[in-house]
């Protein structure tokens, strides 16, 4: 499935100020090679990433989420044009889990926010998150440094809400918002309660016409239900903000918000600053265990062992966790 | 937190013929070496397993699901006493994430299903999962063959329906059965698509007195959304039983059902045997990993190279990426 990304055509020094000028292009290229597993391009990211990390971690990393149907394209066009009107430049990514198959759909993503893909200030671009070990895509934390590296100082992580991607986002962004239907008590409960324990802030969208008299119960409810959590971010009260992405109402109220979020001079500041080197740690932990197993499996008679032991394993005469220790045992020990 | 639960008083031939002999505290105290991670724990579980191997597999594995408030435990209380009734032995291991720090509530299993925690023929036990790398622990795959080994005919794996675990449930069952309640519209558009995908069979709880109406709408309503579905199991079509658990009814016809299920010469019985040998493979695959970082975190300045590595990781010095394969090169080339 994987092409080779790098060009040779394209020298890697180029390509570096390329991006450093915020050509989207080479961006564009670069996170192309973030995503391959080809050895080729593996090594090129990392060169990339070596000479552009200076330049990185001064975006702003906010991650979105919400149930399907509750609006995000629409409310991140919004966000993003508003983000931009007060001098930011915006990327967003969008992961998508059920996309691993056909690989994302760029094409689809500029219909999705057209005047967001237009804007000479905005960068989109579909994440194809291949659910590997540990979560989050290597992918996607190398995109982000690549963006920021490009200059864009507000980096939106999209995912569409099934399971384990909101989990996954959070740990690579800074702030993480939740948007929520008018739906009073059904969607307060069909959010589950981990979900809202992410949250730094929460977007009632679609409070408009109608709907309003519901967004303002559920407001309430969430406001309740709020009372009996923690906040993901120490020192920081978690808002809830009524609007519309459709109707642009309320995107200032909540950018003066995330703006008092990424205010330097906070109290909890330093909460953020926490949670940067905790996502680097644990992006470290996550990297080791799939670089010592590449490793592994390519020592000398891996595989041979590994079928011998599954052959076993099939005619019951061990269990599989005994297997792997015997394996192990037998190729490493020293 | 871990303390040792290997009892030298206790030699394993005599903790493996009690097993053997169906005896309950001997279970007990082999599942709780399961679920150890001192190493002296670990070598006793596994010669314990190695014995007992052949006499694991028969039992029929189900696993069960539903959002809280489902009526779960008077569920499985009406089910497994079924079972019991027409002769089976059944074990019922509860996964509840939630109860990670607080190591599950045995207690609280006993009150919750009093009738079946009284039988002679039944076994309940709660199985602290810890969140492991790979998703469902060892210890309750492990669990599984114990009560296999002790005679256990029916083994039921709960799960509280919190995202992940249903997948992991899934993974280590034959069968998976969702319960639902009779809430029609709302109900099957909280339960995400992905979980309903995993089930082979739905029950329908709580379809009595006034919810009975509210309950054939439901039921028509899942229907007509497991025509747009794969089935689980190939050549097994996913039935919709209404009942209820607190007043026994639907309990025969859904026994009926599973028993079908279960048929050795049912045409998707094929499906169900190879069900296992890949989860057998699954089970081998993460126990690789985990016994692979086990070896190389004991490996001399394994600690050292991390903790120099996270310090330029931390002083941006370098990607984490990038700082793991460098590292597992300074270590394990050859």
């Amino acid at each position: 499935m994987d092409s080779i990304a790098f060009d040779r055509q394209y020298p890697l020094n180029d390509l570096i100020s390329d991006i450093k000028a915020g050509n989207r292009r080479a961006l564009s290229k670069a996170i192309s090679m973030a995503e391959s597993s080809l050895d080729i391009d593996r090594k090129a990211t990392e060169d990339v990433l070596e000479a552009l990390l200076p330049y990185t971690g001064s975006a702003k990393r906010i991650g979105i989420t919400g149930s399907p149907g509750v609006g995000k394209s629409t409310f991140i066009e919004s966000f993003g044009l508003a983000c931009i009107e007060q001098g930011e430049k915006v990327a967003v990514l969008a992961i998508d889990p059920s996309s691993q198959s056909h690989g994302g759909s760029i094409l689809g993503d500029k219909v999705r926010m057209p005047l967001l893909a237009r804007s000479e200030h905005a960068y989109i671009r579909p994440s194809p998150s291949r659910l590997t070990l540990g979560g989050v895509s290597n992918a996607t934390r190398e995109a982000l440094l690549l963006c920021e590296a490009a200059g864009f100082t507000t980096i939106i992580i999209e995912t569409v809400g099934v399971g384990q991607s909101e989990v996954e986002v959070r740990s690579i962004t800074d702030a993480f918002l939740l948007l929520m239907l008018p739906n009073a008590g059904d969607e307060v409960q069909g959010i589950k309660r981990g979900i809202m324990e992410l949250a730094d802030m929460m977007f009632i969208n679609k409070a408009d016409g109608q709907l309003l008299p519901l967004a303002e119960i559920a407001k309430g409810q969430v406001q309740s239900a709020l009372t009996l959590m923690h906040s993901p971010t120490d020192g920081w009260d978690v808002p809830v903000i009524m609007g519309s992405g459709l109707e642009q109402q309320g995107i200032q109220e909540l950018l003066g918000i995330c703006n008092a979020f990424f205010d330097d001079s906070a109290s909890h500041h330093q909460a953020l600053l926490d949670r940067r080197s905790k996502q680097a740690e644990e992006w470290f932990e996550v990297a080791l265990h799939r670089e010592l197993l590449h490793w592994a499996e390519h020592q000398t008679s891996w595989n041979v062992e590994k079928q011998a032991f599954l052959h076993d394993i099939h005619q019951k005469h061990i269990v599989p966790s005994m297997a792997a220790r015997k394996l192990i045992g037998k190729l490493f020990s020293n």
